[in-house]
């Protein structure tokens, strides 16, 4: 990192922190197809940024482009990562093993980028014991004391609605600090903890309303 | 709706819009538990809004509050449906039957509010002819046919990423005009047809930056 003009970590705006995982997406493609250079036009196009957005976003990763030869990929990709946190490793509790809790314990990108899923809990007793992505579902019962005895940084919440606010707070008094809630529950939590909420039925209803609204446009 | 100062629908701004799926699950929650009123301040601490932008937001959907009554619970749901299009009859069809694809057709919610899962398709033979949700699982290849016989109005994606440009492509020829995407790719479609992304690595690269600034907080 250079001292030229890197501006401060604490400064980097909520709209670029919403963009970095896009950034982060696009260059691992091209990295992994062997491209070493990308120009700001280039990264504007493949995104929908303008030129002048990429500029000045690459700007807070103290990146800088050389006129004529565009930003050197692995750099950049690896700068991002660093931002990101993606140079450490994170352990993951996941509370809920139906259809959503399976998906996640199988995708293979988290584990490859250091998301390691070490303990599965479910409520039902015909899963206890199953073995999903390397490890066995335990009752959630025992997951106060697992939190005893292990730290983990993330706990993926993908329990129906009503049991999500008291898995919240057993994983929370057991000292997780970021909570990645696939529930429709709106959770609350102790300051300082940090919750991601993926809310499906948000979704599809920000897509209903648009596709409503298109119509009436086109009427 | 009363003539009193009903904001256009088209000056519905974008801020507005993302809270509608709050208050909507808010309300739906008020409203099975058979809560008849709710002030503005009731909804501003549940929803963790204050009563000032509550009473803009609600002022946009044509409803207005009584002094020392609150708002009717039951109108302001049927008001924040009928913004969001929930009328009518969503008519589905999903491509990939792996965990995500279960997920997403056993979601009981869809259903309920009328997002109706018509079709499933996938490319695995093993899946074929399975029945889930009510749908017998088909071959991918037969995505075309089956749109030219049937019109759906949202073409769900959870395939890998690298066929799910292909799978929109086939969608949008068939008539698709909303597509909601599971996969990770970032999906080019032409003008009119609106993409809602669920990106579950970018959720979790978002919360993996939160916990990382936080810790440098507390450095």
């Amino acid at each position: 990192m250079t001292a030229r003009g890197r501006k401060k970590r604490a400064a980097i705006p909520q709209g670029v922190v919403g963009r970095l995982p896009v950034y982060f997406r696009y260059l691992t493609e091209l990295h992994s197809l062997g491209v070493d250079k990308v120009s700001s036009a280039q990264l504007g196009e493949a995104l929908d940024f303008t030129a002048a957005q990429i500029r000045s976003d690459l700007s807070y990763f103290g990146s800088f482009g050389q006129q004529g030869y565009g930003y050197n990929v692995a750099e950049l990709l690896q700068q991002v990562r660093q931002i990101l946190g993606l140079n450490k490793r994170h352990s993951l509790v996941l509370v809920g093993a139906g259809n959503i809790g399976k998906a996640i314990g199988s995708y293979g990108w988290f584990r490859a980028e250091g998301f390691i899923i070490e303990a599965i809990f479910d409520i039902d007793p015909h899963l206890i014991g199953n073995i999903h992505g390397g490890c066995a579902i335990r009752h959630v019962d025992e997951l106060k004391d697992y939190l005893q005895e292990h730290s983990a940084d993330i706990g993926v919440i993908a329990t129906p609605k009503e049991a999500a606010q008291a898995v919240c707070d057993v994983l929370v008094a057991g000292g997780v600090k970021g909570i990645w809630n696939f529930s429709p529950a709106q959770l609350n939590v102790a300051e300082g903890v940090i919750v991601e909420n993926i809310h499906l039925t948000d979704s599809l209803l920000r897509l209903a309303f648009r596709l409503h609204e298109r119509e009436q446009r086109l009427e």
